[in-house]
């Protein structure tokens, strides 16, 4: 068994309202040395040790995120 | 100008109903050899290079994370 993670970020063309909030949020408490903020999702799957990381990446392209507006990268936990 | 990625995910002994759902949906798509999935959050924050990693994971404890049901991560991008 081997856990496989996969980050999925919006493109950077792409408007982050959750990411402008947190920042404005940091900005309010005092974290000055913070300039940008994007948020993402985050998904650990446990995968049998003989499946590959192209079938990992086709359940992330087909599944976990929009390819029309996010990537994502694949890699061992 | 430095880039770094908090995760943040929930602590093991915590329900995860969107990690139960996508794991739900794989097994109809046909993906068998998938056994688990967790759901987090994934930041990517640039900060000024004198910014050291204790003040971001004071920002991922008091802000992005809550310490009671989560776990979270700090790691350079």
């Amino acid at each position: 068994m081997a856990r496989v993670v996969v980050d999925v970020t919006l493109k950077p063309e792409i408007l982050d309202p959750q990411g402008q909030a947190i920042l404005g949020a940091l900005g309010r408490l005092g974290y000055a040395g913070v300039t940008g903020v994007r948020q993402g999702k985050h998904f650990e799957l446990d995968v049998a040790d003989d499946a590959d990381e192209s079938v990992v990446a086709r359940i992330a392209e087909t599944l976990l995120a929009n390819p029309v507006i996010e990537d994502f990268t694949v890699r061992p936990a």
